[in-house]
């Protein structure tokens, strides 16, 4: 519906996400949340001029991954617009995937002298261990029939795997058994069209056990997540604005592009991602800006350091606010409670500022206050709508 | 679902609805919305026994028109059953529009002795002189083929076209090129048996401009909203009830009437609606009653005129009352904040009172309140059902 409703004009709208953002009270911590725990003035005054709510990230009872936390946020079925393992290690490491390409994740597993799996992941070597190897791979496999073959190291026993060329499809299971003391599976095709893909991915298979045939833990390998980027509207279509999107991490800045926003390199500071936004703040209408230590804490199961974070997001904020944007949007793409160290399910914390945001009296920017807030709990795919809609950016639906 | 649940009573419920009711605080009002600036005791006085929540009127972040408004409040999905520009202009003036009838929405405009356009309002002329070109129109262009062909004034530069007969059908594309220096497009049928009606709306256009060629200004037309009543199932039918809507602008009517709501002709005064309630109590057992005046000043930005409309709406709740109405929803079609000067997309404050309502400890009827009310926020489109199971006409859904 937004489509045909879309409202150019001047106004800017600046998301801006701390990763994993919502959390749970900590029973060694006055049973408070990191965000209750934490000294947080600039979103507290904010709150008291906007309102509140919380946002479901994907559906109810659902911990998503980066991927569809982020299609989410932007406005996307996050479950329409599935996201494959091999599309998100490709992104990532920054690959520069295009549309009909194929990405693959692999583990390296330890085989014996009769192809069965001894270790599904190759002993977890080290990335000492496992560069030079998937460097050896990427060297000597560079093309299978008329299919160019590129080979990228992620972290530890993990690799990725990408296909570009012709009659690809990512149709194609997983050769993880799921099981050791049996073979790894063969490429198989779910589809009608997957023969080829199959036949090179076997032949892949093939020509890297025959490479590592030395290595004593990695010596095999298992294939999963075969994957191509989704067929997804771009956001600058889908919406009429010019995105730019600022991270310091490339996973975040390749969900970025998957809709097609604009992901210029910032350093490895937030300080750059600011410096950033400020600079370009002439040259776009839309401002995807992403802190991620928020969530590595929340991981790590480190409440005192997702709460030191969560100060430095907040310390942040006045720099954005000079900018003076018409809407202001701040939550995270899912929760990360350091009490549950990982993603979680819970509704993150919501705060939307605008001229005509709504009538609200909360007092901080805290999961329980929220709670409370005028949005009410709402769903991440709604905000995209709710922020155009304050920037005045749709037109009256119907007569 | 609900169809198959009617359970037919003599309860009855009433839906009684101030346009455009919802606002937003005020910087020059203490930050204060029009309903906590106004002085409502008898709406205070009911939330207390009543339950409170929010009503979204269409989607998340959707600013509605009045049709797709009304269609959601009736219970309708205001999606899919999509109504016109020249529908809701025919219904706006009263004219009998029937299924199968095809209207139009028609703009004066100033055209060039090329046909270029020049002016796509026509200078925006006011009644006075537009009204007599529409009765030029309609005196001299009765009939064209087997088609009776019906010309309507709206308002200054605006007006309405209806086709009766037999073959017609609504797809056909605006002739609103949406630009100045060319000629208006030619009426083009987008589906298949289209033809007729195209080439009927082209005689008319070229009748019209012979007939406007000595005109200054309006010498020329555009046409948009080509359109017919949806074949919506009728409200009687949805929910077993014998439905009266009690309005006094005719599109109000008329929208009720798209549902087949029966809508007897009332005084210009809210007085005379609110003694028509009372005189036709018996004969139905649901009952519709509009309140115009809050969204016009919500329109002009007039902040305290809203105030005092809203006093004027909370001044017959008592008449209302006295009635006993078993179920009793008071909400809006949609928000119209002064601050806004317009339609917009934030929910409306939301009572239901009833013996059965549920638990509710607010104080009362503001968009502040309404935020903690028993109701939540939902949308507009399940009001209906919420009032049906209060006055007991739903059974129970499976064993």
């Amino acid at each position: 519906m937004i489509e045909k409703l879309l409202n150019e004009n001047d106004e800017k709208i600046v998301f801006y996400i701390a990763d994993g953002m919502g959390g749970l009270p900590h029973p060694d911590f006055d049973k408070k949340t990191e965000m209750e725990y934490a000294n947080l003035p600039n979103l507290d005054e904010l709150a008291r001029k906007s309102v509140l709510g919380r946002s479901i990230p994907v559906e109810m009872g659902i911990t998503p991954g980066s991927g569809p936390a982020h299609l989410s946020l932007f406005g996307y079925d996050a479950v329409k617009f599935d996201i494959g393992r091999g599309v998100l290690e490709a992104l990532g490491v920054n690959f520069p995937l295009n549309r009909g390409d194929v990405a693959i994740r692999g583990n390296f597993a330890t085989i014996d002298k009769n192809r069965n799996i001894v270790d599904r992941r190759a002993g977890r070597i080290p990335n000492e261990e496992s560069f030079p190897i998937v460097k050896k791979l990427s060297e000597n496999i560079k093309k299978i029939e008329d299919i160019e073959v590129s080979v990228f190291p992620v972290k530890e026993y993990r690799f990725g795997v990408v296909l570009k060329g012709r009659g690809l499809t990512p149709c194609i299971k997983d050769t993880d058994p799921q099981q050791v003391g049996v073979p790894p599976l063969e490429a198989v095709s779910t589809c009608e069209n997957g023969l080829k893909t199959a036949r090179i991915i076997n032949k892949f298979i093939q020509m890297a056990e025959s490479l590592l045939k030395e290595e004593k833990k990695a010596n095999g390998m298992l294939l999963r997540g075969v994957s191509s980027i989704p067929d997804i509207q771009p956001f600058s279509k889908r919406y009429g604005l010019l995105p730019l999107a600022l991270a310091n991490y490339p996973m975040y800045k390749g969900l970025a592009r998957l809709v097609g926003m604009e992901t210029p390199e910032v350093g490895a500071s937030f300080q750059s991602v600011i410096e950033r936004l400020k600079k370009e703040w002439n040259n776009y209408n839309f401002f995807f800006v992403h802190y991620k230590w928020t969530d590595k804490a929340g991981e790590d199961g480190d409440f005192l350091k997702k709460v030191k974070y969560l100060e430095e997001f907040d310390s942040y904020l006045p720099d954005v606010l000079s900018l003076n944007p018409s809407v202001l949007v701040i939550t995270g793409d899912h929760s990360t409670p350091s009490l549950w160290k990982g993603h979680s399910w819970h509704p993150n914390p919501l705060l939307l500022y605008s001229r005509v945001a709504g009538p609200d009296d909360r007092q901080r920017f805290t999961e329980r206050e929220c709670k409370y807030g005028y949005l009410g709990q709402i769903y991440a795919r709604d905000i995209m709508a709710l922020a155009l809609a304050n920037a005045g950016k749709l037109k009256k639906y119907g007569a």
